[in-house]
């Protein structure tokens, strides 16, 4: 499969060349975020499509001056829920209904086991599956932006409250939790760009049992 | 890009035939996993891959009886470290530094970054991150079973506790995270099989920033 090219192609690009991804490749890159899996079917998360130059520098500035994220065309923030609240529950039930013609009331079951399962984590422990959640989106969009040859770099490395502050995502009802240039690499100047992928042995990674 | 076809293709698949999926097919979805990106490549989780029918059933017995984990020919349980040791570090640069042909001295900067980071945090929080790592390689096994043509379930629904325990995880310092069967769709008696995909709609899923 041309998946496990891809894979053996893409790499965390530490440099990029300014160049534009064109819109219809990321158009692509984000249906497929939007179609990932995530439990439930709940998609916990949004995704912050970011262009803007003066944003992108004062998201650098709190992101350890990484310079894939200037670089880059498109900056991607992967945002969780901070919680999971009624009101989420009820929008995603609805939304269920409507796009499956059924009524409401038939969904009553899955929906209170929604709720009570919300009601007996705490915020934090929430937010720990929401944000787990995301990180499954964010694996499909790195595999499809290797698709498309664009390349992305996965990043966590970033102050996550000062990108919530200067996103405003807190009045969202979000925390950001990984981020994901996307654009093209500059392999003279990215000193990965050369190496040779490490990966753990596959007799260590898989143990079959 | 086939990826989006295959996406929509794709779906949480409650009841499945009992067919074989090949071997070739199932060693190219566990290199994909073992290809998926991961924070600084550390990659802190193993992959079980299990078959036998017993230890399915025993699993079956602590996941809510979900049948799919009987009715799959293969089972992988996405297991992540459950703490960030000095012992994992010094493997994981042991690997590097062979694999680049390079001294493990010029690695003693990334080495510190990464020992000093593990011991700040707790042991729970190296675990919740170690756990979110393997659920990007979760999202790319999704990604990579759907490209092969085959049906997996991602499930989080289990009782961690019990399934570590039936499978000795403690003694190998792992903690399963989450559970996907392998097999084929049994479209007449899965009652989701002809569902629609709901997803949320892209004007609320992605935010320009």
């Amino acid at each position: 499969m041309n998946l496990l090219e891809n894979l053996n192609w893409r790499y965390a690009t530490k440099r990029m060349n300014g160049q534009r991804v064109p819109s219809d490749k990321v158009e692509r890159i984000l249906e497929a975020i939007r179609l990932a899996p995530s439990s439930m079917g709940l998609q916990p998360y949004t995704v912050l499509l970011i262009e803007d130059e003066e944003l992108k520098k004062q998201i650098r500035s709190v992101a350890y001056n990484q310079p894939q994220i200037e670089e880059g065309s498109h900056l991607l923030v992967f945002a969780a829920w901070d919680d999971v609240t009624p009101a989420h529950i009820d929008e995603f039930i609805s939304h269920t209904a409507s796009e499956r013609s059924i009524p409401v009331e038939n969904l009553q079951d899955f929906k209170n086991t929604l709720l009570s399962t919300a009601e007996r984590n705490t915020q934090e422990q929430n937010f720990n599956w929401t944000a787990r959640q995301a990180y499954i989106a964010f694996g499909v969009g790195l595999v499809a932006a290797a698709a498309e040859k664009v390349d992305a770099t996965p990043m966590e490395g970033f102050d996550a409250a000062a990108l919530d502050k200067l996103l405003d995502l807190p009045a969202k009802g979000l925390r950001s939790v990984t981020l994901m240039p996307l654009g093209y690499r500059d392999a003279d100047n990215d000193w990965l760009a050369k190496l040779p992928k490490v990966r753990r042995q596959k007799e260590k990674f898989v143990l079959e049992a």
